[in-house]
């Protein structure tokens, strides 16, 4: 990938939670990489934990990675985020990352990354999930697509991000 | 219900959708007036739906209702908030909502309320769900109290701020 | 006033800075004072300084209070605070404050305060200053009103908020 | 400029405003050019006037510009807006853009663009202005350096961010 976005690259974000096991810190890599090969750009919450995984995969081909941090620093981003944001917002910043982006991988994640997951449902953005929240509401399909893998993350993710943008 | 408030009063949350059935509008109209009964203030999003009917059931029993409103005028707050608060953050109040509270009830709802229903669990808010989301993730016991009605969802809910508040 | 807001309460904020000088603290005092004694609500950022003087001078008049906080905790809230809104957004939250109220009052203050009349200047909201700061630009004549005591601001803002509500 | 950034580039802010006459328009594009040039990356607000003259300035001298907007959609930004950041926040976005910046250039502008400049001052980022507000306290001196022309508020800029940087 040549690091030439011009307002209408393939924005995907990746959910997940500053903290994780090392399993899901490859798997989040893997999705990093993933979305770096495939031309996209990557948004997320900008720390540590799968976050920084995303954007070191991401680094690592090539990509470009935007992090959306919460606090008052951009020292508060991990070591391969590209373009730090600072929002001194909190947790309010989650909103950002699932606005700003085309489609989303959530991988494993709590709270938080709850909270992105429905707001990027509420947004109409399409929500690939990697061993993460199950939701369910009586009368109320959720449109949580479930991976495999990585691959199948990444794959179905940028299906969904060029379905989404088709006019 | 005094309206007295001294900054130490019990602040209940009511999340829900500005769009709702007449059966979960009548419950969301007994979980109000249960907390204003209780002497807790009320908060909300301050809309329409199960915001409106809250606000409602709360006024009608003497309560004090605030209404934290998405848009740039307090004009979308329904009739029954005392206090408008205006964001002009769209859906990123409802981290507001749940930040403000020291319980919620979440009453059927859509992505938004799966979003509070985060947030508020995310912060440590004890979070009771009358006919709401069912959430769930592998080894992650997640701690939202299923209530029967709304008379039950609001002394759970009293009950839980009360120990919440507890040093 | 009896402490019963219906929604069409009319609603002053107060701008200010967490430390001040006592005889701004003062000064402060006197405004919530007259505040509370025309039967507005007062709203403010909730914690010391000028806020915390405001708010006790509307709360000794049986006034009601609401602070719009900018951390994570309503421990944050000066004790004269009876509704507190907690945020979460940081400085962020000075954008509420100026959306809130009808009417501003101005008090000293530092860049915080710069921050809050220049968003309630961008959203109409009348703003009267009193010792704090001078804003110009070429050819744009700035709408702040000059106040001469803590008396004849709160005048002037109730007459600006009276007069911003007649439809 | 190579468009690599690496998390440590710097980043200069443009505050002004979304209406602008074509001599601030000419004015801002230079002030692009001129970020672009110095390998610096160029945030603003991502929308029309001032943001796009000074994004276009930035994208004509091959730099890399993001633009944080206030609405819900990406179909909002200038057309040379590189990374469009979607906060649905309003105006509550220009804490964003003050707080991402290293150093920032005012360019003209309204209350929206003097809300930048205080929130940019009080999180201690250097602001130079080029025919925008002048603000004063008594006995308060503003750090808000005046420059003569684009070429020297470019200048002056990344000299500010440059000496901020230093540890």
């Amino acid at each position: 990938m040549e690091k030439v976005p011009h307002g209408d690259s393939l924005i995907i974000a990746v959910f997940g939670a500053h903290q994780c096991s090392e399993e899901v810190y490859e798997a989040a890599r893997l999705v990093g990489e993933g979305i770096a090969r495939a031309g996209a750009i990557l948004v997320c919450g900008g720390t540590t934990g799968v976050m920084e995984a995303a954007c070191r995969g991401a680094r690592e081909a090539g990509g470009l990675t935007v992090g959306i941090l919460p606090g008052d620093s951009r020292r508060e981003a991990n070591p391969y985020v590209d373009i730090p944001i600072v929002t001194g917002l909190g947790d309010a910043r989650n909103v950002l990352i699932a606005r700003t982006c085309h489609a989303a991988i959530a991988i494993s994640g709590g709270y938080g990354t709850l909270s992105e997951i429905a707001f990027a449902l509420k947004f109409g953005r399409p929500v690939i999930g990697l061993g993460t929240w199950s939701i369910s509401r009586e009368g109320s399909p959720v449109p949580l697509v479930v991976a495999r893998d990585a691959r199948d993350a990444v794959e179905k993710a940028l299906a969904a991000a060029r379905a989404a943008r088709t006019p």
